[in-house]
């Protein structure tokens, strides 16, 4: 549901392209280790228990954009929850980060992975979702997200993080009707996954495909594109939608064609040529290299006004081109907030 | 010294644009571990033992060129062994890859690492650089290669392996002035080394920027573009330098503005936009994705084809965009090479 008093804020006038009394910033992985009181909250439970507690996942999320300042607040999830239901064995081990003790290897396992008709498995996001929306301030929209089809497909594939990708890669290449069945699986669930978020209380989402920078133009046009589409297309079109991919700026024409009405950029590429190559009419949300905010304060602030110069003053959301690193100093990440809202 | 039999072999007609009777191809990495021949020296000495065993090193080079039938041989060798005699203190752990244990963690400290003026440390190299260019057959170049200043930097900083380079950057960002020290120590060393590889045999000579791809456009202009310029501008003439960046399509405006006379092209990026981009009278060198020597292959067949195809039939030396993969078969990589002496 969108108010008044939401449908005029910061970030969905910038999503609209419309002009703005400054412009919008939110952080990715703003509710993250590198705050102490995220680390407070962290210390007592596991990363896993935190996102399946929405009293406590929906603390931590309040607790960043009041903190920061920020103009969006986004749900405190992980990308991998989504696939437990759907019949992958995860775990977060300590120190190594997600595992998936029950990884598809083969094209012929990829039934394995089940659709997922009934999101009641997932509650806690939606349950958080709602905590959230209630105490967030009425002027502040609220984002939800997940990983992409190509993003959740690797995972499920190379059973945790990789740097090659060859398993997935494998699949695709040498079965492309286990591929597309595996990603259609993948897509009709997030379609449902977003669309709950949504009624749950999101004023936006973003679709993050975090590992798609490995693929080639050809490659993503082929295994890839056809299903973020499907996703996009699957929303309430009322939604804006931030389609967001890192590791490859070759794949932006091709990102911008699968659709979004926000294309989020990684800090690989320059915002002016980004600009210049997606068109005035496309909002894009980036893009500074979020290893800026290890610099001393002047270099922050110039670096963030190349941005902000480089993007213009409307269409633009403000964030790092991937997420806030745990080693970040916390009033750095707040004196970005103030940069940016200051202006140029 | 390039003999008249060298001056028309297909890897340097290539390199200079003229005609060929077919498309001149060799495989980054390819004296590597998915060759039997190759584990059968490896399993007697480390790593580290072979590189610095001539007859050995000058073993692997010439097999892997004999075996797959490549149009060229490259120097077996690391990129890192260049940074033991400038004051690294290089250990290559079993199964972990390189560590660095006195890493260059603050500006305060680049003059910890130390211009190389003489090359007698690194004899090793050039005694199989001897070794291989008496043995290999007379039409055959031999190429040399090191890495480019910002990736023997950031190994120097990092002290290994690293995912999102916040040493590395933290020093670049905060002090500007050490980080241009440190990249002209490396790069007036890199000079000489590289000079001293073609010296005593090498036809051509290709830089690895492995790690570049983490920068942003503006980043690379101010912090990478002159080092790697001062490189390839310190080396004799009429030698071709293969200037290969892997990461960031992005970059590849301002890689071909750095110089080189050839494009070493990572797959990310389509193969007929790089070289319309690069223009019809710079040399491109790459492009395929090296998962799909995983694949069947009539899918490698009609993927060696797409790249083909985009490239068109002059100034294009094919490989990989990035190293070969051990898990590779090595009869796949041996019929990837009679595609594409085949052709279309």
């Amino acid at each position: 549901m969108i108010t008044e008093e939401l449908k005029n804020c910061r970030f969905l006038k910038a999503a609209r392209g419309e002009a703005v009394d400054a412009t919008p910033v939110w952080i990715m992985r703003q509710a993250g280790r590198y705050l102490p009181e995220y680390m407070e909250v962290r210390n007592k439970v596991t990363f896993i228990e935190l996102c399946k507690t929405p009293e406590l996942a929906a603390q931590v999320t309040l607790d960043a954009q009041r903190i920061l300042g920020v103009d969006a607040a986004i749900l405190f999830a992980d990308l991998l929850p989504l696939l437990e239901p759907m019949g992958m064995d995860l775990e977060y081990q300590k120190g190594e980060g997600p595992v998936i003790h029950n990884p598809i290897r083969e094209a012929s396992e990829v039934d394995r992975l089940k659709r997922l008709d009934s999101m009641e498995s997932l509650h806690f996001v939606f349950d958080t979702v709602k905590l959230v929306r209630r105490d967030l301030p009425a002027d502040i929209p609220l984002l939800g997200f997940a990983g992409c089809p190509f993003t959740l497909a690797s995972y499920a594939i190379e059973g945790g993080g990789s740097r090659n990708y060859l398993n997935t890669k494998r699949i695709m290449y040498r079965d492309p009707g286990a591929w597309h069945a595996l990603m259609e699986t993948l897509t009709s669930t997030l379609i449902r996954y977003l669309t709950a978020q949504i009624e749950a209380g999101c004023q936006a989402v973003q679709i993050f495909d975090s590992w798609a920078g490995c693929l080639s133009p050809s490659d993503y046009r082929e295994f890839v594109l056809p299903h973020t589409t499907a996703v996009l297309d699957g929303l309430p079109s009322e939604i804006p939608t931030i389609n967001f991919l890192t590791g490859n700026p070759a794949l932006l024409p091709l990102l911008a064609e699968a659709g979004g009405q926000i294309i989020g950029l990684d800090w690989r590429v320059d915002m002016a040529d980004a600009r210049a190559m997606l068109g005035p009419d496309r909002a894009v949300q980036g893009n500074l290299d979020p290893v800026s905010l290890l610099a001393d304060v002047d270099t922050l602030k110039k670096r963030a006004h190349d941005v902000l110069k480089a993007a213009g003053p409307t269409g633009h959301i403000f964030n790092l081109g991937h997420g806030v690193f745990p080693e970040v100093p916390p009033d750095n990440v707040k004196a970005l907030v103030e940069i940016v809202h200051e202006g140029l």
